[in-house]
């Protein structure tokens, strides 16, 4: 079995020696390539980073496994039939609850008063509680789903809201464009964990972004398109919004021009929110290749109707 | 029964409504005054920061029911002879986690480094995971624990130590002065939440702040004077300790000449970390004098010879 690893040097450094021996751990022989002939591919792991963009010569190939949960830059690729899977791995959730929870306190509590205070001002005046703070969270699948119940279990009111109605413990669930409107009233802070689809390009447009509590926090580790930057920028000016954490962005790295860097309400942060961790994202590779050779349903298929 | 208020205005106007009214709920036919003579005074609510220093006329006075967690201010007060309580207030308990979670976040993020970002720099670095950030609490009590299972729960290793020795799901508990070594050798975050004691001033020493992982964080929310000022200057400096946010300081407010303030590698929080609330405090208080009406041991006793 031939497996072609088609991902920029940085991820063949963390992966050329963990998934050969991971394959053989669970019984795969099978050899890694970085290039061979495309008729003789069984399996393509792939980063949507890659060059790799004519899938048509991999006739062989039985799966393309990505190392990313967000493959809105090819789940519109013609030339690409095989099926398709999305990366959901234990480390990236946990990154991710770390990211958005960190974040989320940042702004409950205000921190930035304290990290940048020229003045040395001497303000003591307490933050309300978490449990009078509504905190929304746009989507709740693998990522969504695991911060907005740390956020809960933290003491935090959490609304979530998805495609298709939820039932999760702790937490409010709302769906639908009605649902939307619902959940973001009066939150105080909003968090987007949607992938980008046509449904969910500039989904935060300027009447939705007036929505929540005057002043409330974005933070937005989802994709940068989610968001309409010139109605975000306005309703920043306007103190509409009172700070946006942006870890995603149209055009990355973000450009040294591009207003968010140098707006005193904006912190970017470099696409950081969570990374794939070879470790643990090795494992649901080899799981796949595991369950395709089995003739198993494969796990995280993505649906190209849908978009993710 | 006559109850004083022994507590700053701003404290007298969240309680002065409260507290009667919940007195009322529980059956307790009682007067809050906030003046009265001391001979005629059962109990008096107390603020350590209040300017009543000599009990002795209070001779009818049952119990003293302290507005705050620490009491280092009036412990030894040899006035002082009827019985003395703290607070312990599942508000400021969960102030408490969010502000801990939220620096401890602060710092295993990096989150600095995008807050104040100057450059524009673009230079993404996942940090590790919490699973690989060794955090250690100094302090195990009301306050110390609730965070150390916060902490633990979203994955960091947790390392606490006490004076008892405890056995607390999820962490690694450790006592006495071997103990504390063996707690603070690697930390890489540590947070002090101790009592001001004789045996906890100066704790954290020159000796101490060497143990840490090289670039550890401090985090203290306890009371200042359990650290020598001097010798964490020295280690910011050298930069083996790698950053300190400090909420509580020997002198409050933090004079404007202090070296913390201008110091690039501390934060200063203005005493905030968390404060008595009122609507649960008044709980406590209310409970404490049913109990003593009762005959019923008091909750939360202060042990003058321990010092808390
Ligand atoms: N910044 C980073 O470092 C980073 C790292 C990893 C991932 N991400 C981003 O995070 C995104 C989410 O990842 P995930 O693993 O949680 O994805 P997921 O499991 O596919 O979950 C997506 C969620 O979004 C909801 N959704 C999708 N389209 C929607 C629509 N039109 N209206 C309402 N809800 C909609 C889905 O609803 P249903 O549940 O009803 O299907 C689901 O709850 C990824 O797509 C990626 O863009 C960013
Ligand atoms: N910054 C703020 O806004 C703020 C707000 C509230 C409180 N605080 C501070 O937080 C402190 C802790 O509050 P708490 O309610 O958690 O107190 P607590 O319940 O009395 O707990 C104190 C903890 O410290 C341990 N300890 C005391 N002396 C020690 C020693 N010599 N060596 C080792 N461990 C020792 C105790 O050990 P044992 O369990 O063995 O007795 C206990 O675990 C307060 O005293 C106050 O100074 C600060």
């Amino acid at each position: 079995m031939k497996i072609l690893f088609s991902a920029p040097d940085s991820d063949w450094a963390d992966y050329r020696d963990l998934l050969p021996h991971m394959l053989t751990e669970a019984g795969i022989e099978a050899q890694l390539v970085r290039e061979a002939a495309p008729e003789t591919i069984d399996y393509i792991v792939y980063a949507p980073n890659d060059d790799l963009r004519d899938f048509t010569p991999y006739s062989r190939t039985r799966a393309v496994l990505s190392l990313w949960a967000g493959v809105e830059r090819i789940v519109g690729n013609a030339t690409l039939t095989q099926p398709l899977t999305r990366m959901v791995d234990a480390g990236l959730e946990r990154g991710m609850v770390e990211y958005v929870t960190g974040h989320v306190l940042r702004h409950h509590l205000g921190m930035d008063a304290h990290v940048v205070n020229p003045g040395c001002g001497w303000r003591p005046v307490a933050p309300p509680l978490a449990a009078d703070r509504p905190v929304t969270m746009l989507g709740l699948g693998a990522l969504g789903r695991a911060c907005a119940q740390t956020l809960a279990h933290l003491g935090f009111p959490v609304t979530g809201w998805s495609r298709t109605q939820k039932q999760i413990d702790g937490l409010r669930c709302l769906s639908g464009e009605d649902g939307l409107e619902r959940a973001l009233t009066g939150a105080e802070i909003v968090v987007t964990l949607l992938p980008l689809t046509p449904g969910t390009e500039n989904l935060l447009d300027a009447r939705r972004l007036a929505l929540p509590a005057p002043g409330a926090a974005l933070i937005n580790p989802g994709r940068g398109p989610l968001i309409d930057d010139a109605a975000l920028l306005a309703a920043l000016d306007a103190g509409r919004i009172g700070h946006a954490t942006l870890d995603v962005f149209r055009t990355e790295p973000l450009p040294a021009d591009h207003p968010y860097w140098a707006h005193p309400r904006v912190t970017v942060t470099p696409h950081v929110a969570s990374a794939t961790r070879p470790a643990t994202a090795a494992q649901v590779i080899v799981e796949n290749i595991r369950r395709s050779e089995a003739g198993a349903p494969l796990l995280y298929l993505v649906d190209r109707a849908r978009g993710y």
